[in-house]
């Protein structure tokens, strides 16, 4: 998606630890022209699977997992971080990793929302080192759902989600793809894949 | 916005202890068709205010305000509970309460998105007591922008919140009303205001 790599060299900064900074596109403001554009590239993408449901995580894949799902005209369902008052007695749960926040996450979705009759393609921001959407793959195989694909806004290819996923067999499509980056040189990042 | 109003006749439950549960609709799981609606409503709401962003807060507020501003054509921000290793030092913060996760929050908009030019919509799933909105607006000011309205999913106009808002003196638009709510009763729903 040509427009979100102008838009990481532009707006993108690589911050002290190595820490990846796309606030302005993507985890603090989001610009909608381009995240509509996010949701029109993994629907055509991911439509000939002929997806039932859409799954992400809280909180910055919503956005680009809502104009997905309004693309493919199917439901979006969140995994969420903590178990609202409101959620079902039957859950599926995972434990996650937060690179940008440190510690891990418990990811909730309710049995009422996911279950077997579910063909789901499961969006997020990032694809790094692929423990998020582990997750979430996990949390589908519980539900008797099928996996059909993972779409990451930005993969950073140095972190190997990419490899350590490949033994889910499902195809993985990327909007941007960061090759390096440092607080020196920057950001190197083209074309997803 | 009567497609609303049935959808929260069709799947909306009070739970014990008077807790709305619409996860279906709003807090786990998104109908794309209906959230769009809920944007374009509040576009159509708003746009004569002239807004340059849309406000809202992680969670539930991001489907709902990525949707009005892409109607609105405006970039939207979504207020952070808490702050990531990549937001910048100079943020505006508040506290709010969470009803259904209990305690409070601390809320983090960044100064890189929210300024003095800002002409801002306000966008959340509820309007209860107006305990959010309140610490939304408190935001707002300390940043130097401009708060235009408010525009809440759904209220609970037994909790008060219009009139607890009403000395913000800005248009408050709600998409569905609920009246009262009982567990013996069921939800009395009719179009926002």
């Amino acid at each position: 998606m040509q427009s979100l790599v102008e838009a990481i060299k532009r707006e993108g900064r690589v911050l002290p630890g190595g820490f990846l900074k796309v606030d302005g596109l993507v985890n603090h403001q989001l610009h909608p022209a381009l995240t509509r554009e996010m949701g029109e590239t993994f629907a055509r993408h991911f439509a000939p699977l002929a997806p039932t449901k859409v799954l992400t995580i809280e909180v910055s894949g919503i956005a680009p997992a809502i104009m997905t799902a309004a693309e493919l005209g199917v439901p979006m369902v969140y995994a969420r971080k903590k178990k609202p008052l409101t959620m079902s007695e039957q859950v599926y749960t995972a434990q996650s990793v937060s690179r940008t926040k440190g510690g891990t996450v418990d990811l909730f979705v309710s049995s009422e929302y996911l279950g077997p009759q579910d063909r789901v393609v499961v969006i997020d921001d990032f694809l790094a080192s692929g423990g998020t959407l582990r997750s979430l793959s996990q949390i589908i195989a519980d539900s008797g759902a099928t996996l059909l694909g993972l779409g990451c806004v930005i993969e950073k290819e140095f972190e190997g989600g990419r490899q350590h996923l490949a033994d889910l067999n499902v195809p993985i499509h990327t909007l941007a793809n960061i090759v390096r980056m440092s607080e020196e040189e920057g950001i190197v990042v083209q074309a997803g894949r």
